[in-house]
């Protein structure tokens, strides 16, 4: 098996489902060994896990949760991408988007909640990130962390 | 005539000319086949089309024509790129921002005004691309919608 | 001497030392010649040197200012990425993010705080650069102005 879907098994997540498109554009293209990935929200079955803003309406914890959301559905996409096969997949770039009121200034933490799950199913080599973390007025559906990412397939 | 210019004219639309930039930058860079263009906001003529918060000054039809608008520029500058030479040209990543209040949910849907006129233009194949919609506080000269991509030229 | 390091000195600027990181991430990947450098506020020795609103708690020299530690730091993490070779290095892409009220329309103009640096240390022409410039809600520490970038390192 392989062994980013195997790490994902032991944390006891599971790679979810394709979630319903919410405009005109396609989940991931690919140039070279360049692989983009949408901005995922922390939809699961299509249903908003998490809605409102982040320090408001959303605990620290909630708001990690939700990041950490946005980070499976990342990897539903990556499986997709590299027909299952993670082994030569690294994360190179990823950008988080808080929604968020003017005063908070936690938005690193949140975004660890996606950063925390890449680094642990891709190991700390090909892992590891550059990222940026930025607070937001709002996101599509009203969700409270959106995450986008550059992979590198090999 | 090249394809795209083809459907580009067949659509109604005309290239603008390029508008006075901003600031100290550049409209593309290239590397390699990666094809970097600069943020656009809705400028015609060096004039703001649109000005204001989306759901508050503008209404959906207004801000997806705006998001068109800055489509339209950005394959003013993918034209010099690539010489008037669409041939090979892919879109891969499209980043939007749009300004609007918190309440605001449909980041998507505006910036469809702009996935829809690439995706028109190159077709599904080439055109189809990977995106993020954010919300946000405010942009360049108080434009609603700002519109960056990425393109491969080959 | 490297041109890019005697630039800097020639202007009375160092290249700071790491900042402690934020979170669960690396101040960058490369892949291929492609260099993705993680997002920097204005810190200094750790210490934030702006914090708060642009064009409420600061002017817009001191905005600038801000964005010029930004890419400064940048700098320096392209200097570990390139072990102080930066004779092919050139800059594609920079993304920032301004910290500022929804009236606010100067975005770009603070931008070039960073954009200045970077043509004057590289010049013009592996200096220029696509960008975006963004107004946001909150960035990370309470930092008035986060800047990213893409470099090619060959």
């Amino acid at each position: 098996m392989d062994e980013v879907l195997r790490r994902i098994d032991e944390l006891g997540l599971a790679l979810p489902g394709p979630n319903i498109k919410g405009g005109n554009y396609t989940p991931f293209t690919i140039h070279g060994d360049l692989l983009f990935v949408a901005g995922q929200v922390c939809l699961r079955d299509n249903i908003l896990q998490y809605k409102g803003t982040v320090g408001v309406d959303l605990s620290m914890k909630e708001a990690q949760d939700a990041a950490s959301i946005c980070a499976l559905n990342l990897l539903a996409i990556v499986n997709q991408a590299c027909n299952g096969d993670f082994s030569k997949v690294r994360v190179l770039k990823v950008n988080g988007f808080i929604k968020c009121l003017p005063a908070f200034e936690q938005q690193a933490k949140v975004l660890d909640g996606a950063s925390d799950l890449l680094v642990s199913v891709f190991g700390e080599e090909r892992g590891k990130h550059a990222r940026a973390a930025i607070g937001v007025t709002a996101l599509p559906r009203g969700a409270p962390v959106e995450v986008e990412a550059v992979f590198a397939l090999r």
